[in-house]
């Protein structure tokens, strides 16, 4: 049987797709990209510090929610317009490249506008219409796994931004939903070399939403590395106690330095290397 | 521990609430709303002969996809505008509400001028932009539970729409994701005592989804009254075997009729009764 | 493709298949048993309170466990062989079949001596060198279905038991595992109808394991026979409050007599009534 | 809150507990095993072929099901007695420690006069009788955590056995059940740190049953060593194409020998190494 999705397969285009941002990152090749970042854009203040620790640091791209989607409309909702501000501000500073989540199509907009990556949360994987929408504008997207999303529905949401002309997808596994709540959600690092044999695209992983536990990040960032990962999304906050959302998952300063370290060692023993700018 | 959604909750609000639609249908009181229809309007003959059908077997609303969220961008995407100028003149001709889905703030704005009750799917249950766009418009919505949301999160969603402003809101339990493919989904019965304890909110049942195979749509749709159920969403179609979607889950027009004798007797068996027309 | 099981199927045998207990109850048939009883046999003066209550409402099964599965070694483990005792006296009181529960080979054999049926719990559904060993015995068996078992599995199970030559076999959906901690477990319906389908062995529900909370227990109750089941068994305690294990989901006695009223009525709604003696 | 497990926990035991076996082998220390063989014991030849190639590439255990619990009672069941003395046999020629299941009471008592690690099966992990038989047996114990069970409760499991005295205890996590047939089961490599953090025992992987699918194999069994694991457990066959059981999820000779040079790699990358004799 040959798969439901087209231009996502292996069959369709056998190299692996290598997604060029604007500053020289390179993700999907040999180089693994670290990409570190807080939760939400919380101030300017914030971001500049974060971005100054992941840059420090060896990542090559800086990530921080501005339109937030949570799962309470109490809880704090992003800073919007403000935050792609910001993020753009903090990216050039550092020389980092921008991905930030985008929830709708005006939202969407801003976004390819200000930062280099648009990001799909897990939440909207399936909402076709806002997928369409990224798939017709000229921004590398990617793409997280919904919560109980199989391979295949996830290969064919990517199908649908594709098909609209749009090719530059990058695929992140975060963490689907289980029966045990010794975790957040449950990272499910064999979606990697699953997706690799299925798909050329792009492969990441988050294990900050993967695990919901700092405790468990680095040694998951290294599964995930040793998994066959071509880029990992990691949140690191400069005060994780204080931080407005998730911040029991975000690496303190000091980890993230710890993770690059660790990470370095684990790619070499897999014949990959963490990108350096 | 009070309740993380407010408006939603039963502390807020304690009588049941009942959304009163043009036609004279109530739902939420002591009379159970029968909603049938095709999983997508495909012509105006179908659509037509699906209305008179659902309205003599005593059906009070019709239900039928315009715009189709499918989880590959290559099968059938619904008649969309023209879909629900269909609805419309079928709503009108044989007396019955209309009820069908928006895809985002477009579509739901089509949707809230051409039918009586905007429907957000499963898929878009945290689509938190699409939400606060419908809690913004003046109809009622039925919101249907995610794939594997929480009965909190549902909740949660349900406040995303009320605290714009429109609190006629209807619940759907529809099937959640499990490890067993003898159904589509499984539906999650225990989901509609559950929700009748923690909200005044009306609760639907949708036994076609929830299931996958006709053969289960009515023993399955009997038991959802026995559990409490409000309402029920059915599929059914003058010949399941050519419909252009979900074929398997939709009823022939014969056991629709079974069906709604079958549950009027155990309506009166929970102390309801069937609402007709 | 044909079933991956024989002597359980529907193909191997076309009628359904009813079981028939010394006392005169007989599983399976149009009529519906229901099985009362604590969790677990803590004393006489609490059987027999539970037997009389059982009884008077119109129960025709006492169950209560002796050999308790629990997951801490440090939980109440159950009186053993006394419990039987305790279990066989009440039973002979108040004219009640007695079923309890068997976690290896030795108190299967002790079960098989004292009680009428023998019930092989959720976790033990594939100890399989334990089903063979009460398919060499000449007791009726209810196995219930493990908490992350498909129907299939379930059916297979059965069959290992059939295979020795008993084919005194009752299935028990009981819920499966799942997301949400709003209930306990979550019933699983529709495996009511998908069994019904595919075998002719009697199918019960238990409601108590099923959503663990006594609120949901007789909406469930009568859930479940709406949706075809052949009989039902339900927690019940003089005082559930004091209960050694399983306090929540157990029906206060008064509880018990309202659910079998409910009962009465859903039965003769689907056609069927409920067992008297 | 205190853990509900009291000998299994950090809390009780500081420092890692290391399983020493009389061939020299020691699991929970630096040094990570590899555990080899097929799934099923099937003939002599099969069985020294498969001892002579995990020793020749650095294996220090051998498995082998000798007693099966198969889904099915059809399915092949293994050689019982005679599997056990084929292993002792093959464990002896190639100097190699051996491991394999017991599924009751008695197959308990023989493995344990046999073998050098009792294996209780993911399918009995709740078998609590069974947990309380072997904890007071003399051999070392392997608990591969259930399809559905929690951390907790393979904690609590782990604790049974330890509780009647035997705390050689081992726990291994090889997938659990969840919704997406893209891999047979799925491997939840966050257990491990988690596992590691909560207990003292020694963790393991099974990345065979963990995927189902030999290709997955390699890149999980080096995920599993970046995460954490203290050995690994692997099936290989002479012949996979040939085997009786679960040949698609055993590694040809040449991948088994391909994975032990990556794990090598892999296991200095987090400052460990493999264990060699």
């Amino acid at each position: 049987m040959s798969a439901p999705y087209k231009l996502a397969s292996r069959e369709h285009k056998k190299e692996d797709t290598v997604i060029a941002l604007p500053n020289g990152v390179k993700i999907g090749g040999r180089e693994i990209a670290v990409i570190g970042g807080p939760c939400a854009v919380e101030s300017e203040e914030q971001l500049m510090r974060t971005a100054e620790l992941v840059s420090r640091a060896g990542g090559v791209m800086l990530r921080g929610g501005a339109f937030k989607p949570r799962s309470s409309p109490y809880s704090f909702q992003g800073l919007a317009g403000e935050g792609l501000i910001l993020l753009a501000k903090a990216g050039a500073a550092y020389n980092l490249s921008v991905i930030t989540e985008a929830i709708d199509a005006p939202s969407a907009d801003l976004v390819a506008r200000h930062a280099d990556v648009i990001q799909i949360g897990a939440r909207n994987m399936q909402n076709f219409a806002l997928l369409k929408h990224v798939g017709r504008l000229k921004k590398p997207v990617l793409l997280k796994r919904g919560l109980s999303a199989t391979i295949t529905e996830l290969l064919l949401a990517a199908e649908y931004i594709m098909s609209e002309g749009n090719e530059q997808v990058m695929l992140c596994e975060r963490g689907i939903r289980s029966f045990d709540d010794s975790t957040r959600n449950l990272l499910d690092l064999s979606a990697i070399p699953v997706l690799k044999a299925r798909t050329h695209l792009p492969i990441l992983a988050d294990p900050s939403h993967g695990t919901g536990f700092r405790e468990l990040v680095v040694p998951m960032a290294r599964a995930a590395v040793a998994a066959g990962a071509d880029a990992l999304m990691v949140e690191v906050h400069p005060e994780p106690e204080s931080a407005l959302s998730d911040g029991t998952q975000s690496l303190h300063p000091a980890q993230f330095v710890e993770m690059m370290n660790a990470l370095t060692r684990v790619a070499h023993a897999v014949d990959r290397s963490i990108l350096a700018r």
